[in-house]
Order: structure tokens, then C-alpha cells, then sequence
């Protein structure tokens, strides 16, 4: 059986997947007895520099060639306006798309896999989500006979780079976001990366599949790593915690946590020992319990292997006739979106070195009925933070479990404390489910 | 679409699977549209306590009414005689087949594969490894376009807790063990898991998925770890390493490293911090580079999800009308099995505290052609194993790669030395590649 595949955008992932394919077709066959041929590779510039030569006769700068010529179309392009556009002529041609654009997906899958629904036709997109990591899979197949609980994600490389420099070398966020930029794993403009976009993208894809819904990507809660203090990432280290940018699914009774931010999770913990580049999800169904599938969340070569094993995939349907018409869209009961998170939290206040301040500080948290769990140590505190002998000292504080609402305005209330200076730092703690 | 199911063996795992299709039945309609209906469990005694009770109208006494009623029959007897005339006559019918008898698959998996493909019938068989880790997915379908260059698994449950108590707590082995079975995660014979017989079936199935080929049982190097001593796992963890029951399936050009044994690897490696009674698998493709799957690796519950994710599978294929027609025995390329692996070496012999010794058994090495990457500081060893002052001390050493041919040789030649008393402690290193 003879599928043929296109590809649209040859960049990083673009030109790995061609070579993935011109290189192991071979073994592909052998394997599954599907003849995977790669048709034709559009871009609109040939000129510049690859680190694969994609064969002259299968280039060229019309997509519409690639989806005339193609059973598959590979969208590789990116972004929201021309990928879409792609994806949905692809489709309406009639030809069943392999994606790895998790901006697109996140924002407009809604319309993309009802479309593709309609048509009967299969859309792949496991390589959105954690480069190689076959995780899409899991959650639809691997997993499927579970109701799953909670899903927390490691999913953008570049901030696990930048956190782990931090924590292993103790270098402040702009020195290692500069290293992240000279070791090629930060873009010129990082904001994507490092403000959370990209994996709260992730996140609402995962989630998605996990709970057959679509997640308006608006009502997700993103804060990024650029606020990150060293200070708080060491003190964290001292307390047996270490800092990563978690992206969060979690399942609280019919409502659900869609959440990126930086986050503490007890050192010990699997998660916790993901570091640099690589990503990790966490996946928590009712009956498998905790899993974890962990690899190369980026890169030209992993995220081809992702690519290709969609289109193999989609290539067995193919072959055995099956069309794309159960609902993508299964949605097992109502399920809402959380605004009000339920989590430990750390905090951490600049106060004069005197006493009676944190009698004062524990009874506001205690008027909105949040307990406190621990206090770290004043003296550790100063002198990790240079501070010893100052009459303004850090007052760092770790608490029980408490709603979201309740802590911010117990944190409006210890700002006003006459006491208090600058901002109070505060950090959420994941533990138990983990 | 309705499917029926019948489990034949109804212990620890067949319970669960029971308890997930009937409680998860809804929630796997809505995600799949496929109504997958319990038709009937067989067990010869009904009388003993189970974790969830079956309803009484799906009990039979007798596994031909399974095999009669059933579309996908579950066989979950285990071991070899029985088990194994269920499967056939399964297939004889007619009747599609999911299993996670790993002893049956690894030592008579040929004859049960090429049957089934010869029927053009389906057999699920993910929960034979790793519990409830979609690993046998990953490998044949979520990595499927790669070609897969190594596995390192911690397959067994009951192992890897005793070496995290070693580790941990200092305990000894037997004391491990103990605690082991006291938890009730070691039987009362535990010797198919200590002695690494578990581990052994596992790597053959992982390694006949990677590779498309049936590799002969015998021909698993096997190693388990009662000999293991406490104080090994210590100066080990003096020098880094952690060590782990590793199962192995390594590449080295045309031939393919199948060992289960003892092995010291880096205490920063992800592998080395799966504790307690997790499994991992680490996998290397050629382009998804190394990935890891953790999850548990054993229970009711969790080899459940597996059961009946492979279910599930199986049933989206009748339901398409899909005939497993393409061999599951593909075989890549000429693989044979090497006996003659590579690898570094930790050594530790018992040698009389006098100058020279190290210089004798470093010319024995040499002459063997065996390079000394490190030995470990003599007061530190003397000290751990609580031989300060006296007259015969341990000499530890770490060697760079040399294969085990050489290594053999050259303990035989210490072991003939005049100094050296008793038995050499040997124990293989794997770095780099994980």
C-alpha cells in the first residue's frame, strides 16, 4: 500500500521529518508494510542553509502543489494565519494533515478538528506536545481505559534550561537566559518561551485530549519565569524544593485547574530531577496511577520521530479503510474551569528585624484562615540572601493548603502591614499528587 | 458497536480488569463509541477474597463458556501449561487475544505470535512489561519510526525496592528482602524475581518488539541479585553510581546485548532515581534520541489499564473491520546475540594491606589489556567496610570499556594471585549511552 506525503514549511522540524523519511523509509516498510513516499517539501526559500539537502525534484514554493500531490499533508509552517489556512484547504481537499502547531491547536483546534470530523478524515498532532515524547498517544491510547486525574508538565525546553542553571549554578535569570540564548535554546525574542505561552499551548492540548473538551485557550492562568528571584530558587533548594515552570491539569471535583506557572515541587520527586532541556509529563489516571514519559521536548530529529509516527498511524487507517469518525470531541461530563486554585503556597516579605512581626503576619494569614506550615530559619535566610545584621530581613513562610482567593487578599492585607517593604514574593508548591 | 470480553483467571490482575470494565465501561463508550460488554470470568475457585467482587452472573467455573462467549478472550492464568492451551484454543476459534503472561511470550511467544498472525487475529500484549506503562505502544508505535538503538529497563518491582532499601537505609540484602515480603511486595519463593528470571522475559519482549525478531530465552545473559553486598552498594555510591537490577537490549553493530544483571550507573541519570517498586524504561531511537516511560509496574490496578487498553485497541480494530495480517515478525536486519558485551567494570578483591598489590593486580589488568579509570582512596573503603588496621582490605577499582571476554580472563589470573583471598567482586558499569 502506497501512501503519499507532503510537507509544507521546511524549517527545523521540516527538514527533519524528510530526512527521517528519505533515511528510515526502508525500515518503515519492512515494519509495517506501508510504502510511506515522501512527495514533494514546499518552502518559499531554498536559498538558506539546512542540515539536511532535501532532493532538488521534491522541492517546491507552491503548498498547493504538496496537497495536490499528497494523501498526508505535514503543516510545518507555524503560526496561526498561513498554517490554518493550510490545514484547512488540505482538508477540504480531502487530504488528512499531520501538525505539530500547538499555537494553532490551542486557539483555533475547536474549528480544525471539527472540520477534519466532518470530513472524516484523521489529523495527527502528537508532535505539538513534547517533541518526541509519544504523550498524545498515551493519553488517547495507552492510557484510554483510565478517567484520567491530573496531568503536570515540564513542556518548554527552554525554561527548564534556564531554571536548572539557576538552581545547579546559581546564576540570576538574566545570566541564564543570556547562556540559554549562546547555547541556541533561547529565540532572539524568548517571550514565547519564557512568559508561559508555549506551554500553556501544551497544556490546553493535553487537556483537550485527556478530558474531550475544548478549553478556551483565554480562560488558562499563564505566568512565566522573568519575575524568578535566585533567592526564592535557593531558599526553595534549602526547604527541599525545587522550582520548575509546571504546567498544570488537575481535576478538582467537576472542575478543572488549567494552570503555567512557577511552581515548587518536592525535590525528591521525579519531576523535580527533570533538568535542562528535556521535558517531562506526569500523568495521574485513576486506575494506572502516577506515570512518566520523559525525552526531548524540541530539536529537528525528535520532533520528526513524533511527525512520521503520526503519519504511520494515519497511513495504517488508510490502508485499512478506516475513516476519522468517531468524536475527537467526547466530553465525559460538565467540566469547568477553575479560577479559584486550591495549593500550598511559599511566601516570602522583607520586614525590619524585630519582634512581633511575625506574630502579625501569621494572624492576617490566620484571619483568612490559612495555616502556616513552616518558617525557614531567619539566620539562613539573611545569609543566603546577604542580609545578616540588616534591620530589614526576608521573613520566608511555607503554608497549608489554601484557596487562591483567600491568599491573595490575606496578601493585600500584609502589602498595607506598615511593616511590610516592596512587593511580597509568592510561589505555589505542588505536592502530595505529584 | 458491541464487543464482548471474557477473562479467563481471575487473581490480582483479573480482578482489576474486571473492576475497570465494569466501573469505566461509560467512560470508555464515550471516549471510543465502542460498547466493550464483560461477558464472562472463569476461575476455579470463587470461594477466596478478591478487592471487588465479580458479579455473580459473569462467573464461570469453566474457560471454554469464556472462550464461547467472548470476541477478545484475556487470559490471565499465568505461567506456562494451561495458560498457554487457553491462548491457542482462543485463537483456534476464532477469537482475538490479550495477555500479560510475560513467562508464556518470552520463552513461547514465537508459536503464539505466528499462530495468531496466521488466523489474522489480534494479541494485545501490553501488560507483560512494566505494568501499567504503555512501553509495548511506545515502542511499536509511538517510536515506530525510528530505529531503536538501545533499552534499559528497571523491570521488576520486587528488586529495585530491596536495592532502594540497600541504598537508602543500609540495610542488607537479606534484611531487604525481609521488608520486602513484609510489605507484600516479594512472594514467599521469591527467587523468579531476585534472581532476575522476571526481568529476563520482560527484556525478550521489549527486545522482540524493538527488533522484529524472536531471540531465544536461553540466550538472555541472567544475573539476579542475592549475591549483591551491602557494602558494594555503598563504595558504589561513594564513587556516583547507584546500582540497579538493569535489564539491557543494547545494539553494537550487527549483534544485540540481551543481559540482565547487577549494574552500577550514574546516581544524576533519571534511571538511577526510580526507587522504590517503580519501573522505567529508557529507550534510544535514532532520531526521538533517549526517552524514559515510569509508572508502576505492577498491581492490580495499574496492570488493568494495560489489560484494557489493549482491549480497547482490539475492539476499535473489529469495530473497523481491520485483520492483523502484517507480521509482527519482521526482523530489520541479520541481529544476532553477542556473548561477548562491553562494557566498564567496578572490582573489588579482598588483598593484604602491603605496597605492591595494587601494582600487581594494575599489570594483570594491563597485560589483559584492561585500562584502570579510578581506584578508590584505601582509607575510605577500609573505613565503609570496617576493616581500619587491619591486615587484608578491599582494593576497589573501575576500569574503562573492555569487553567481558578480557575481563573474565583477567579476574581468573587475579584470582590466582598469591594475595588475593576469596572470591572478586565484579560488577558492570553503563554510562554515556543512557
Amino acid at each position: 500500500m502506497r501512501v503519499r506525503v507532503g510537507i509544507v514549511g521546511c524549517g527545523t522540524v521540516g527538514t527533519g521529518t524528510a530526512e527521517l523519511l528519505l533515511k528510515n523509509g526502508h525500515l518503515i516498510r519492512k515494519k509495517t508494510g506501508l510504502d510511506i513516499v515522501l512527495t514533494k517539501v514546499a518552502d518559499v526559500d531554498w536559498e538558506r542553509p539546512r542540515s539536511f539537502e532535501v532532493p532538488h525534484h521534491l522541492r517546491t514554493t507552491h503548498y498547493t502543489e504538496v496537497i495536490e500531490e499528497s494523501d498526508i499533508v505535514v503543516e510545518l509552517v507555524g503560526g496561526k494565519g498561513f498554517a490554518k489556512q493550510v490545514i484547512l484547504e488540505a482538508l477540504e481537499k480531502g487530504k488528512h494533515v499531520v501538525t505539530a502547531n500547538k499555537h494553532l491547536l490551542a486557539e483555533d483546534g475547536k474549528e480544525i478538528f471539527l472540520k477534519a470530523q466532518e470530513k472524516g478524515l484523521w489529523i495527527g498532532f502528537e508532535a505539538s506536545v513534547g517533541g518526541g515524547i509519544p504523550i498524545v498517544k498515551a493519553l488517547r491510547e495507552g492510557l484510554s481505559a483510565n478517567r484520567i486525574l491530573n496531568i503536570y508538565g515540564i513542556l518548554n525546553g527552554t525554561t527548564n534550561y534556564i531554571l536548572t542553571r539557576m538552581l545547579e549554578e546559581d546564576m540570576t535569570f538574566d545570566e541564564a537566559l543570556a547562556e540559554a540564548k549562546r547555547m541556541g535554546y533561547a529565540e532572539a525574542d524568548p517571550s514565547l518561551d519564557i512568559d508561559g505561552w508555549d506551554s500553556a499551548h501544551k497544556i490546553t492540548i493535553l487537556a483537550t485530549v485527556a478530558f474531550g473538551k475544548f478549553f478556551p485557550f483565554g480562560s488558562v492562568h499563564v505566568e512565566g519565569i522573568r519575575q524568578v528571584d535566585l533567592l526564592d530558587v535557593e531558599l526553595g533548594k534549602e526547604l527541599g524544593y525545587t522550582l520548575k515552570l509546571l504546567a498544570i491539569c488537575k481535576r478538582v471535583d467537576s472542575e478543572v485547574e488549567l494552570r503555567v506557572h512557577p511552581t515548587f515541587i518536592p525535590s525528591e520527586e521525579q519531576l523535580a530531577k527533570v533538568s535542562d532541556v528535556f521535558n517531562a509529563v506526569m500523568v495521574e489516571g485513576d486506575f494506572v496511577g502516577k506515570t512518566m514519559f520523559y525525552g526531548r521536548g524540541a530539536g529537528s530529529h525528535p520532533t520528526a520521530s513524533a511527525v512520521v509516527a503520526d503519519i504511520i498511524d494515519i497511513a495504517r487507517n488508510i490502508a485499512g479503510g478506516i475513516r476519522a469518525l468517531h468524536p475527537f470531541y467526547w466530553e465525559e461530563e460538565e467540566l469547568h474551569i477553575s479560577s479559584n486554585f486550591y495549593s500550598r503556597y511559599y511566601l516570602r516579605l522583607d520586614v525590619p528585624d524585630r519582634p512581633g512581626v511575625l506574630a502579625k503576619v501569621a494572624q492576617v494569614l490566620g484571619d483568612n484562615g490559612i495555616s502556616i506550615a513552616s518558617v525557614l530559619q531567619k539566620e539562613k535566610v539573611c545569609r543566603m540572601a546577604g542580609r545578616e545584621g540588616q534591620s530589614v530581613i526576608p521573613l520566608v513562610l511555607l503554608t497549608h493548603k489554601a484557596y487562591e482567593k483567600q491568599m491573595r487578599k490575606a496578601i493585600e492585607e500584609i502589602k498595607n502591614l506598615p511593616m511590610v517593604e516592596g512587593h511580597p514574593v509568592l510561589i505555589r508548591v505542588e505536592e502530595e499528587k505529584l
